[in-house]
């Protein structure tokens, strides 16, 4: 059975990951590690997780040795221990940013310097239903963020016919989205009877929305806003599509169907979804809308920003690389 | 003190709308209706609006001996009576659809026959800011809807100076928009922890939003898209503008602060709004942002739809119509 | 693999009763029906139980031909329905109030007219840790409600030793207690923001708590009180008791870990639980207090109303019943 | 017009006493500080509550020119502030603890030494129904906690007439209550979808309510325990009394009729409140119910706690202070 370690296991996409990992019936939870609060049994923080673990102070003499590693640590600082990981032979898969945009100026204006830029060539993106066969292969994958999880899957189908001449995509988030910090706007307080645009025109996960769906073969600049709501798991991604060319409703659920005719882990539903409908899922829930009015095409993403978005994605191409069933342990 | 009838008082906005009347230093809440709830006292329905009045059932010729009347009735059942109260020589303020769109087929269109077609042309729409002057001396103001409130408010600086192209208006609101019917989707456990959008491609703000955009100088068909959030009172909208030339932060700001300099209901903020910061007032406040990246223009306004976005809106109106100060009794 | 009708699968209850046994390793979900909503998939009403299987209107010449049935029924609905399963020699677990009461006395008290007073004495009573072994047996199990499966197992410990003088129990639910009907109190806009009493001196679990406390030595009248808050699944229970002798933090420890040692669906926690800690889960959380100000001790208890409180009890106790393991499907 | 500086405006209590006394009629805000947040915009942080003013570093020499003050400062940081205000004969409001208790022995037991003990005696407990003569006359009210208020307004008429025997007070609270300062806690994600009790056997407003009602007439040790519900402003107090004799349901009423009868900020409802009737409000809502079945009388108590459970209950005070109508710029 092959061992894992969680790093950052007290962060809330860690949690999740130890929780996964620690169910999978396939994998072996090795050690759970924090960098904040080693030496706190997990559940005492994560009650309905249940994990019995104690996190602990990351040595990587002893939790080095392992078969693979789910990463969970912020940006830059998650580079130096996926390399030394690597280094080691333990196949890892990272949560953070730092291996998801292959171009390296592209992440030192988002972000800075890049710790360790040589790896970027290794890294394979995560978006398990567009990157599946390469992930089988890796031994370092670079999980999307929660937004272009779900902004990429919606728009797969359109800009790989080149159908996308531009974009909006509106985004809806629960508050999970903002990790575990203690930060002012994520008191209950503050969220509650609320909806707010947050990090307009800057958010991050920009320049991985367009990274993808340039490779897809739509080379647009999305416009992307997210807006925090009162809830706490769950993200809807509203995108909006002036077309290339006009689209009635069959083509486009033809295109869709096509796309992803086979994929478990997305539904392509009738009427647009609620995040109610993917709460604690791996999947992607997707209805599509030619709108005869404006000539645009819309089309509305639902996903657990936890699950899909981030930690039972992450187990979804463990299990992928370790020759698993793509859905054991998250279904 | 003018005399003033609220007909349709179990309904939120006309339940709202009776408050104000009723704490209003100048009004005279003279009586309250209910076609399914005549006979029960507003308070037992409504506890924190605190009106001791009991709802009756309309009887015209009792209930038309008034100065003024705010009629909350359901598109259709509307016109009707606003005829009967017109020809008695009552001033009205209608919260319905019946009165907002100029053109008949319009009408025709999204609802149904139009049961006073000749009573169009005498219509005001109740935009306070935009349509000031003729609200003094109207004797009917058709209330515009939640969301062409703050989509209009949002769009018409831009509009008046021709610089929409085009436009995605992307639309969050709290339950109380869909009113006090029992309808399974409006249910707590259908609400909680659930974002989804609905009406999509068919909402009929839509015509009502064109329609505004157009006399102000842009002829657009905007999509527009509404999302049902968790929270009870609120709604944000998200406009995306393709712009017919580049414009600057800087501009863009110098042309909202011309545009609504004087205005004591509209707030121009730096960071986009929330819709806690207006809960419960007749503020519509609203944040600009040139968009570098995308050649963009976001504008994002937040109202509260029961009180800017109808009740309070209508309060304004009517001080205007008899010469009091718009916010007497609303702020 | 032995087949079961979930009969009544359009409410909350039978919904989710439904789906457990559809994923469930060693049951066969038959048939689902629904006595409002035949011909309706039931993943159209609940999309995110995933159970595709059309609801059928009830034919028990064709329904009634399986090993077992769980019956979520309104009470009075249910008795006959559980009538002609047992005659079809179909082992039955019943959801509603019919047969959770002994004493056809107290029933027609609370409730009305029995359908079926000869039954009542075959019925076992299926509060899986109290019962477990008649359990085995039955051949019809009576669902213990979701509030006296809460409240009797925070104060079994206690009652087993004749220590309970007097209790208050404060409850505190989520609103898919009430059911799916459509009710205004709730609504969203009712119940958002809102906590409040309900059911204040006459609701129907309280003869069941008495019954139960009774059967296990606190012949007391608990003065019990549901509060409905602003949540959608999970309850908490705060019993306050006046016990017949003083008792100490230790000893009342003792008595907790000796009454529920080998348990696996109750857990002892330190700090008080919150129910977001047994979310979807067949868990009941305690935790106990010797109160030295007041000499009291104090008991609160968590669970998931629909879970534990109804339906993963349910599953438990047709594992029971089948020689299966009892968390198997719902843990 | 009297001047007032709120001291402490940064926090919830303080904040919201700045806007009350901001848009009186009667009185003028003099000024507003703050120790953490000076130089801070007030509606940079509560946009809500529009107040202009920007928060200053506290200096008396420029601020204790004032006729009145209201201090919104932690128990401990209080007094010191207080003693100098009353030394420059400004009239004071405290939010704090360090006034309620009249008992130094008992602050020193909950809290710690008492900064002032001697200014004890000339506090008057600001209980404004209770205590409203010697507020008219009192340089320093000492407002009640948010439960206080709520328990004793609850329990006073029967307190009055000895019938209490003994009391269990459970109490469900709105996250304002605990103020703004960040804590995991108090954090969206933890409060979301729970309920759960906090303060189990120690929390002080106990002592405060004991206090109250031995004042009352009756000397006893109510059992309390405040619970954390999803929402932001309101507390519900369930008050479960053994009476000293049987009470039916019509002598009940009376009493409280008696109790309460010109009290225009107590409101005697049929139903149980909910904490929604109350928001943003001066109004404690109660409903007295004499249950058969037990033999007990339950009272329940809702208010608003950042209003009557603290802000608006401090206007109230300062109104009778200086001889102003006492709902005057609070209703």
């Amino acid at each position: 059975m092959p061992s894992v370690l969680v790093a950052g296991a007290s962060g809330y996409a860690g949690a999740l990951a130890a929780r996964l990992i620690d169910r999978h019936p396939h994998f072996e939870l090795a050690a759970i590690t924090s960098r904040s609060e080693a030496g706190t049994r997990h559940r005492d923080v994560y009650p309905h997780h249940r994990v019995e673990m104690v996190m602990e102070e990351l040595d990587l003499d002893r939790h080095g040795a392992v078969d693979a590693a789910i990463v969970a640590y912020p940006h830059r600082a998650s580079a130096p221990l996926v390399a030394a990981l690597l280094e080691r032979r333990v196949r890892v898969v990272d949560l953070s940013a730092d291996f998801r945009l292959r171009d390296l100026a592209t992440y030192e204006h988002w972000y800075a310097a890049h710790p360790h830029p040589e790896l970027l060539g290794q890294a394979v993106y995560g978006l398990t239903e567009l990157y599946r066969e390469p992930i089988r292969a890796a031994n370092l994958v670079a999980c999307p963020g929660c937004f272009p999880t779900a902004a990429i899957l919606a728009l797969a189908p359109l800009a790989e016919s080149g159908l996308i001449a531009d974009v909006v995509i509106d985004a809806k988030t629960g508050v999970s989205g903002a990790g575990r910090g203690l930060r002012e706007d994520t008191q209950f307080v503050a969220v509650d009877e609320n909806v707010r645009p947050y990090g307009v025109g800057e958010h991050r996960h920009m320049p991985e929305i367009d990274q993808e769906l340039a490779a897809l073969g739509a080379p647009v600049t999305a416009a992307f806003t997210p807006h925090l709501v009162p809830l706490d798991q769950g993200e809807l991604l509203s995108c909006y599509v002036t077309t290339t060319r006009p689209l009635g409703q069959e083509e486009l659920e033809r295109a869709y169907a096509a796309g992803y005719g086979g994929e478990r882990f997305i539904e392509l539903v009738d009427r647009p979804p609620g995040v109610r409908d993917v709460r604690e899922t791996n999947i992607c829930a997707l209805s599509v809308h030619a709108d005869a009015r404006t000539g645009k095409v819309f089309v509305f993403a639902a996903i657990d920003n936890l699950w899909k978005g981030t930690s039972s994605q992450a187990v979804a191409n463990l299990n992928l690389m370790f020759g698993f069933d793509e859905g054991e342990g998250i279904s």
